[in-house]
Formats: C-alpha cells, structure tokens, sequence
C-alpha cells in the first residue's frame, strides 16, 4: 500500500493537470479518481469537495511558481526592468513548452479558473484574485527600484503592477486563443510601456 | 404556435444569457430547452449540436455587438484617440450595468469562451479568434489615422491594436477575478501608452 502522502499528492497533480488542459467542469472527480488510480472513498478523505480539491491545488501551485519566480525572475540582483523582461521570458518558455507537449497553448491557469468559476465559486474567485495580488507585489517592488534607480519616471507602482499582470493575462489568454506562443514574444515587450501616474 | 424563427431565437437568446453568467460545460441543452420553454426535439432541428448552437451565438452576438461599435465609438467624425477613450468608457459601462442585475462582474462574453474552450473545441477557438482579430480592426484603423494626423508617433498599428485588444481582455479578467468594474477606470486610460514600433 502506496502511503497516505502520495495519494493527496497524485490527486492533486492529476487535478492540476486536466483542470488546465481541459477545464474545471469537464473534469469531474470520478475521472481524477481513475487517472490517480485513487479510490473514490479516499478521494473524500483527503477532500470534502471538488472544490476544497481545487483551493488545494491552487495553494500548491502558487506556492511552487511563485518560489520559481523569486528564484529565477525576481532576483534582488537582477536589474529591475530586466526582472521584468524575464518575466516576459519565462511566460514565452511555459507556453512554448505547453504547445510542443500538449498541440495547445493552454494560457494561464490561474486565468483560466477566474475566467470559467469566478461567477460560480467564491471561494475559488477569491483564491484566484489572491494569487494575482500576490504577482503583482514582486512586480511593484521591481517598479519601485527601477523609479528610485531613475530608470522609470515616477508612476503608481501598485497600479502600475496590476495593469501589467492584467497585461499578461489578456495575453495568456490571446496565445490560447491563437493557439500562438509568438503572442508574446511579439506583443509582450509592451508590457514595459504601461504606466499609470 | 409560435413562428419558428422565435424559437430559434428564444434558444440562441438563452444560450448567450446561461453560458454568460455561468460558463459552456455548466449549461446544458437540457437547461437551455427548459428555460427557453423549447422541446428538446425541435432544439435538435434547428442546432445539430450544442457547438453549432454555440458557433451562432457568437455570430450574432458579435454581429449586434460590432454594429454597436461603429456606430457608437468608431464613428469617423470622433477623433481617433478619443474612439480608444470610448471603448474603454463603453466596457467600464457595460461590467457596472452586469454588476448591478446580476452582481457579477461577468467579464467578456468571448474571453470567457476562448479561455475555457479553446484546447477543447477548435471551431469555437478559431470563431473566437476571428472576432478578436476583428475588434482589432478598427481599433488599427483609429492608430492609422491618429499616426497620420500627428496625435501618436509612428508605430505599427495592426500589432498595437492586437496589444489593446489584449490588454482590454486582461482587464475584462481582472475585473471579473476581483468582481469590480472600477478595474477599468482605474487601469484602463493606460491602454494608450501601449506603443509597438
């Protein structure tokens, strides 16, 4: 017997998994079940819902990209607006990667679970909207320095940050819609002109 | 007995309303007959299936939704960059006016589409993706005539036009994501700065 660990472990990679390469309503728990080869009983051991699964699943997602990116894009050493050419970078890469594994750009999966539940689950909505706040720090702080390093006129970095991750996500969702990774190499680098003073 | 004509538009009128608030997997042809008060069978006579349902939902809603925005932002005697000003002012009206009858930010009717069914249904990708490249056109079409008039420099006015269009895409999002409006008001005007040269 596989211990308790690795089966939330498998349920919530498995999850992860078909919620982004399908949706959050085509997947239904009986399919996470059988892809996990989990039984359904256990399924409700580790979660009392499809949801509390997903709030799981964005917690741990979030938790590993968001350590990603302080690592490799958001480096205190990094020039600022180069932290933000990085971003760009490692957005190309992902969707690139998607394409070439999947034949789909699957946009951001964030995006896409505020796009399809945000009407429909509060929870999830808010959970969503968290993560995105939570983006946006890292990108402020960069603005931050790039304004006192003089590299940027004086702008509202909060409000700054947020038009660039709603920037990125119009994006996401234009290389899925496109079906297009050069989406953002093409349109990305605008990301730098957005300002708001 | 009603004319057929209303009761193909009875369901397209449905359709739009249902997958709007809610999402396309969540709405079925079931729910969609019942609540327009159509039998299942005659559904079936005039779509062969709930993506060709789909598929006329999008033509006609872009169809009424384009016609609105020649005559009520793209008009040619208002000044280019003041059509950009109006798009923005007319999405800001259109997720407050969502938010007071259903209190929901509902988000964009084809950004909803695309972000949950484009690595699940190619028709409705490639329908979505057309009516993107076609809220570009006229958006290049202003760029054009603000480039030749001296208001903006220089810049390559097709891939601009694809930046706004995403950039209002990732605003509808957010807007959604936090469930206010005020996210375009507040981020929007900065649509201008997006520049690609």
């Amino acid at each position: 017997m596989e211990p308790l660990k690795d089966t939330r472990q498998r349920l919530l990679d498995t999850a992860r998994e078909l919620f982004y390469q399908r949706s959050y309503a085509d997947v239904g728990v009986q399919e996470i079940c059988q892809t996990a080869g989990v039984k359904k009983g256990s399924f409700y051991h580790f979660f009392p819902s499809k949801r509390d699964l997903t709030l799981a699943v964005l917690d741990e997602s979030w938790g590993g990209f968001r350590e990603s990116l302080l690592g490799n894009v958001f480096q205190p050493d990094v020039p600022p607006l180069q932290r933000l050419h990085r971003l760009l970078d490692m957005a190309y890469q992902h969707h690139k990667a998607m394409k070439e594994q999947c034949g789909h750009v699957l946009g951001c999966p964030y995006g896409n679970l505020a796009g399809e539940m945000s009407t429909q689950d509060e929870p999830i909505r808010v959970r969503v909207n968290r993560i995105f706040r939570e983006l946006e720090a890292p990108i402020a702080a960069a603005l931050d320095e790039a304004v006192a390093a003089g590299d940027v006129q004086a702008l509202d970095t909060t409000a700054t940050a947020a038009a660039m991750v709603a920037y990125l996500e119009g994006l996401s969702l234009m290389a899925k819609t496109r079906n297009d990774p050069e989406v953002i190499t093409k349109l990305g680098p605008a990301m730098l002109d957005l300002a708001i003073r």
